[in-house]
Parts: structure tokens; C-alpha cells; sequence
């Protein structure tokens, strides 16, 4: 006895998700099957609107529905100074938890070659023609402090030196080896606030 | 700043799934955008074909895409046997882990005043109609063996007493406060056959 098609490919599609196993995603088109058929029609709804209306900012790499994310439209936002951060959750962080009035760019990860992860691939070209091009002066390094997020750091602190913009780094309380998104809002402000010449 | 719509709305989405907050949900929008554009799509198409096209067996409650679950279909399954579990993942766990070769009863949840489950919400309407007309010998009681299995499985019995058909609960190694789809095989296979008379 199996389970039927529609419910064995169900559980198999929930798999997709990350941290989702067997079990857990059996238990997840169980529980929308028995409690949640509308909310189910709703995820199912949701997936694709956002897979076919979510791309990435033109010039940070943030998700946006339009070509320009919603921080790069704001002329208020200090084109000066650009935050690099691994991942749009660190951006969300940094919007909550600080006051920076500056812009971003969203790596979207880290270097890590064993993965095929180059400079290409965190979008390194359009980071270097924005600082050829653009008014950056100050490039603010907010990626994790992992082995990863360090040779990630040293490379972009590189390519800003080339192009004559200052780099800093935040510093106090980001724990060592933690992810940025996890950081409690006191820490990452302290961070923020005590960054320090790269 | 806020997220833009259609990932506000995405993020939101995957809170209806069981064990997933804020957190969870959020990562799981950037994984689906990021790394699985397509394994996203496929996704929202599973769940509408799964809700459109699953519904509950007319005989035992199952979730089947027919009338009848493949196994009331099956003419060889032995109809004088029904095992009354609580959930479709125990009837795998039984279909997987021993050689019953009788029918099902599937409760989909066990009795609960306070969250509104009555008698009639588990189908008991139909289990006693099962009883009453077919040839139901035996009622094996596969419920788990908490305070509410327990006020299910008395409730059941009485339902078969009333009926004449006899009544066996699956008795060791079903740990107190467990729930039966995480037992391990052997443990599973030795309750069923350690079944005692109710
Ligand atoms: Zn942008
Ligand atoms: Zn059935």
C-alpha cells in the first residue's frame, strides 16, 4: 500500500523546502489536507505570484518586484554609503534594528568556491561598477563572521580600495560563527554603530 | 521597509504549515526564490492538485482520490478485521511495519470536547453503520495511548459491544504518550500481535 498519487507527490514536492524531511513534510500535507485546504490554495497561490513577480534589484541584488527594490527608489537614502550584506534577511535586520539611512547590496551568499561560488555569482560586477561609476564613499561590510563571510569581506574590501572608497566593518557583538539574521536587535545596533576602518 | 508584497504575502503564506513561524517561513521564501524557482512551481502545483483532487474514502475515512481507498478496494483485504487508527500516517506505519491484512477505520483526530471533536466529527456515524450492516468481527483498537485515545478507544469499544462484534486493543510497546508513527518497526509489529481482548 502506498499513499496515492496526488498525496505521495505532495509530500514529496514539501521536501523542496529547507529543513523539511520525510516525516516532517508527510505531517505538512497531513495537516493542509485535513485542517488547512484554503490556506493550502493560498500557499499555492502565493508560491507562484512570487515566483513570477519577485526578481532581483538591478542594483543591489535585493528582492523587488520592480527593477528597482524599494530603498534604491528612496532618493532620501544616502547613496554614499553602501552596507553589504550576505542575504535580504540581514537587510530586514538592519532596517529594524539601526538607524542607517544609507543603501545596500545583497550578496545573496558568500564566496565558496567548493560550491561554484565566485565573485560572479554574488554579482562582484555590478558591486564594482557601482563603485567606479557611482558617489560610494564609504562601503560598510555586515557579512557573517564565518571563514567564509571573512574571505567574502577581504575580497569586497579589495575592490573598494581599487575604487578609492573607504571600507568599515561591523564589529562589536556579532558573535563568531553566528548568522547576522539571528543577532538580537540590541546587539546588531551596537555592531552597527562601532564599525571600524577595514 | 518592508518586504514587497508578493514575499510579504509569500512568507505569510508558509505559516499555515504545521511547525513553521516567522522565522522558519522567512527562510524558506528566500530558499524557494533563491535556489528552487522551479521546485516552487511544482510545489504550488502539487498542493492544488492534492486539493482538488483528495477527499476522505467513503468506507474508512482514508484519504483516497476515488470513492474508495485502494485498500477497501482490494477484495482480497480481509473485511472482518477493521484496525481503528487515529491518523493516515499510522495506517502507513501498520501497512509498512506488519502483516494485517484487514481494513481501516481512520479517525482523522480522536475525541476532544474542548476543541469541538465529537463523535460525529471522527465519522463514528459511519463506523457504527460499518458495524451494523457488514461482517466487522473484530475492532482493533490502533489508537495512541493518550487521555484522549483512551476516551476514543472506550467510546469505540462501546460502539462495537452495542454491535456484537469484538474488541482488541494493540497492546505493548506503544510507548504512554507516544505517538504511533513514530514507533519504531519491531515495536509496532509486537503491539499488534500482543493485541488483547477490551
Ligand atoms: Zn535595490
Ligand atoms: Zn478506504
Amino acid at each position: 500500500m502506498a499513499f496515492s498519487p496526488a498525496l505521495s507527490r505532495l509530500i514529496d514536492a514539501f521536501r523542496i523546502l529547507p529543513g523539511v524531511g520525510a516525516k516532517s513534510a508527510q505531517r505538512m500535507a497531513f495537516h493542509l489536507l485535513q485542517n488547512e485546504r484554503e490556506g493550502g490554495v493560498y500557499l499555492a497561490e502565493s508560491i507562484q505570484t512570487a515566483v513570477a513577480s519577485i526578481r532581483h534589484c538591478r542594483e543591489c541584488r535585493m528582492f523587488a518586484e520592480a527593477e528597482l527594490c524599494e530603498i534604491c527608489r528612496n532618493e532620501q537614502r544616502d547613496a554614499s554609503r553602501v552596507c553589504v550584506v550576505e542575504s535580504p534577511a540581514d537587510v530586514m535586520a538592519i532596517e529594524q534594528n539601526t538607524n542607517f539611512q544609507g543603501r545596500y547590496f545583497v550578496l545573496m551568499g558568500h564566496l565558496s568556491p567548493i560550491d561554484g561560488i565566485g565573485p560572479e555569482q554574488l554579482g562582484l560586477d555590478v558591486l564594482r561598477e557601482r563603485l567606479a561609476s557611482g558617489p560610494v564613499e564609504e562601503l560598510i561590510l555586515a557579512v557573517g563572521a564565518t571563514v567564509e563571510g571573512e574571505a567574502t569581506a577581504q575580497y569586497i574590501a579589495e575592490l573598494a580600495r581599487q575604487n578609492d572608497a573607504s571600507v568599515t566593518r561591523i564589529a562589536h557583538g556579532v558573535p563568531v560563527g553566528g548568522e547576522l539574521e539571528y543577532v538580537d536587535a540590541g546587539t546588531l545596533s551596537q555592531a552597527f554603530s562601532g564599525r571600524r576602518p577595514l
